[in-house]
């Protein structure tokens, strides 16, 4: 039987699951290819610790040894952060191996150079493990969906972020309590900056974006909001009007233009992904012959994590079964996608003006909103204590986000209402 | 530019779909693909009808004039039934040619027969739209999962008892009223009986196994139970204890032998499958690995079986382009599953006893159900007329299902209890 020589460079939480993976599940995994494969080298600096699990005779400290290896075909990048691991991919592509790696803070950042340089170098650079965890979105989106032109994709793309919003709204916490139990219970970082920004889901869904719509999204031109401001009030009065608040990463096609955005948004109850708890990912699509689907699962955890980065092997092992190289690259890395504008995207909106307590406010933000052409559907007042700033929601017919913005700063500028007043999109059933 | 050359055979629903997915979205399909596919024939009886969509150059009557078109590299065979079809997609396998259908009745009757002789002359069959219409379920389990032990697959495969188990459950219908409203909305066929007595949903089920498990899994060997005996009282009831009642075609790895089943089961009202409604289908799979996923989309319809066709040839293309045949295949056809024995199974159990109404009927069910070792969780008595039989809704905790079998036969065989009185087995969450 022909054998295809691995090197996996990180033995970290992510390394150490694809690494007891292929121990576990290694007769599976053969029988399925056909082939055999090996781990020929694992390189983690930390080589004390990763001799507890992996034979001393294939560990090195040194990157290189893998990449330098001419008997390795494939390596697997797994040290996460984006300089070595910047370091470790374009080496390895340039010494012509194919690539996989989970790293979506570093193709985001620099996939548009990577996938070019491994086009160039007629080999591979794999990521299914780096949108969604172990849903395999990469693969449908690539392969599955090949007939259909994707019209939308929304998801819920991290973990941390979706699991603070649910704490919130079962156990009416505010958002700084819930972010402390997500990092008692390991679903969030100590420094969670990345997550609670919305800053991880834009490089997946800057990525996902990429390859389902065919040219190269950069993560630093979309709109990007974060959860940190969203309150239990808001929550709760979300739900009583029939919506829960999710973080949503979106990517539209309007006039055959992309629109690419993250921000918590508001979501029917009956919507597939308000159904989405805790930690669980999911990616909703809308496609012009599948038609809507779902697809929902871990989207973070070395197990999870290990089951996209075997599938990805499995897809190179079938190239080097085939002595060949696989046909056509599903995106141009060097050809940035026309973005449609945000300020022309249309919503219903949903406003949360924070204002003081006394006669004219209404009459001040209504004829704000009204002046910018924004019809009201609804107004909710909540309201404790005379002395203290009270919350005015509203919530408003579909317009354009550009008049939703100007309509929010005129409002600001009155007297008596707070500059932390904001506005969350709604999306549709 | 290489170009693949296609003959499509049947121009129905489904291969009108097809034809015009490929009509619409050749310019996507080629970009994504690095190569132009041509429907080089069409084979359709009807060529008049056919001749309204297609052009008469490229169409003809008889199949075999693609079949013995030494041009063509693939055949898609789309005219459903279990003879012609045969003949269609033997004869092309025969003449070396790949083959996509979306024939599940076919494949499982004689899919054994049919994927040796692939194996045999080197060619692909292929079959994503054969289960779960245009999820992508079949790409998911022989590829994405190929790193995980796959150990329980749930599906609502059969679009057709889903929506008459919602509408039966939404609007408190009985099941003939319910059909009546599938077959006028155009979700039941005229003649309903494959579909609502689990038979579409075993030839699914059947399938997915052999290919997630390895081995092949005779529809005829597996317990089939349909949704016609399902009444709005038992719903009613089910719903009262929090489960719906779906019809679920399971798969599940014991002691490492399968046991695959379809038939009408209450879910927890918190699974992922009994947010599930009407039409739409949905696989929760349970992997080593991966852990719990849901895939979820439209599991029948012109479009949505020919977004997955449009699947099966991007991969043959790939091969095709790629002047190899693929490597290993996920299954062998010519050894049949173990099948772990119905009767070991365990579940907790919902029975519904349908009684006479007078003193004593209380005893002999409770008596029956504790010499059988079953342990009683509630009771529910439903009591409208006392000269008319009552319904005794009886939850119970886990059992074997010989054990629940045993225990049916014994109180049924006692006096004032139907014939009619039977269990549903309860799913965990």
């Amino acid at each position: 039987m022909e054998r295809v020589r691995v090197g996996l460079v990180g033995l970290g939480t992510v390394g150490g699951g694809f690494y007891e993976l292929m121990s576990r599940n290694a007769g599976h995994f053969e029988k399925k290819m056909g082939t055999s494969v090996e781990i020929a080298r694992v390189a983690e600096i930390d080589t004390a610790k990763a001799s507890r699990s992996v034979p001393r005779k294939i560990l090195a400290e040194d990157y290189r040894r893998i990449v330098e290896d001419p008997e390795i075909q494939v390596v697997i990048e797994l040290v996460g952060g984006t300089d070595t691991a910047y370091d470790i991919i374009r080496s390895a592509i340039e010494a012509g191996k194919h690539v996989i790696t989970a790293n979506k803070a570093l193709l985001a950042l620099r996939g548009a150079e990577l996938f070019a340089l491994a086009r160039r170098k007629q080999v591979e650079l794999k990521f299914e493990a780096a949108v969604g965890g172990g849903i395999p979105i990469i693969k449908v989106v690539r392969e599955s969906l090949v007939g259909n032109r994707i019209d939308r994709i929304m998801g819920i793309l991290n973990g941390t972020s979706n699991y603070i919003l649910t704490q919130m709204s079962e156990k009416q916490l505010p958002f700084a309590d819930a972010l402390k139990q997500a990092q008692e219970a390991g679903f969030a970082e100590a420094d969670p900056t990345l997550d609670v920004s919305g800053g991880d889901a834009a490089h997946k869904i800057s990525l996902l974006a990429s390859f389902a719509f065919g040219g190269w999204v950069d993560y630093r031109n979309i709109l990007c909001d974060g959860i940190t401001t969203v309150t239990p009030g808001e929550i709760e009065f979300a739900a009583s009007a029939g919506f829960c608040i999710k973080l949503i990463a979106s990517a539209v096609l309007v006039d055959g233009k992309a629109s690419v955005a993250v921000f918590p948004a508001l979501l029917p109850d009956r919507h597939p992904l308000a159904l989405v708890r805790n930690e669980v990912n999911a990616v909703f699509l809308q496609c012009d012959f599948l038609g809507p689907a779902l697809f929902l699962g871990r989207g973070a955890g070395a197990n999870a994590t290990a089951s996209s980065v075997a599938s990805d092997l499995g897809d190179l092992v079938q190239s080097l079964i085939l002595h060949a190289r696989r046909g056509g690259y599903p995106f141009d890395p060097s050809r940035a996608l026309d973005l449609y504008p945000d300020s022309e995207m249309e919503y219903r909106f949903f406003f949360h003006f924070i204002t003081a307590n006394r006669p004219g406010i209404w009459a001040a933000v209504t004829g704000r909103l009204a002046e910018n052409g924004i019809n009201i559907e609804s107004v909710h007042q909540k309201w404790e204590d005379p002395s203290k700033p009270s919350d005015l929601y509203v919530l408003v017919d579909e317009a354009r986000e550009g008049q939703a913005n100007k309509a929010l700063r005129e409002v600001c500028s009155e007297s008596g209402i707070s500059e932390q007043s904001r506005f969350y999109r709604i999306l549709p059933l």
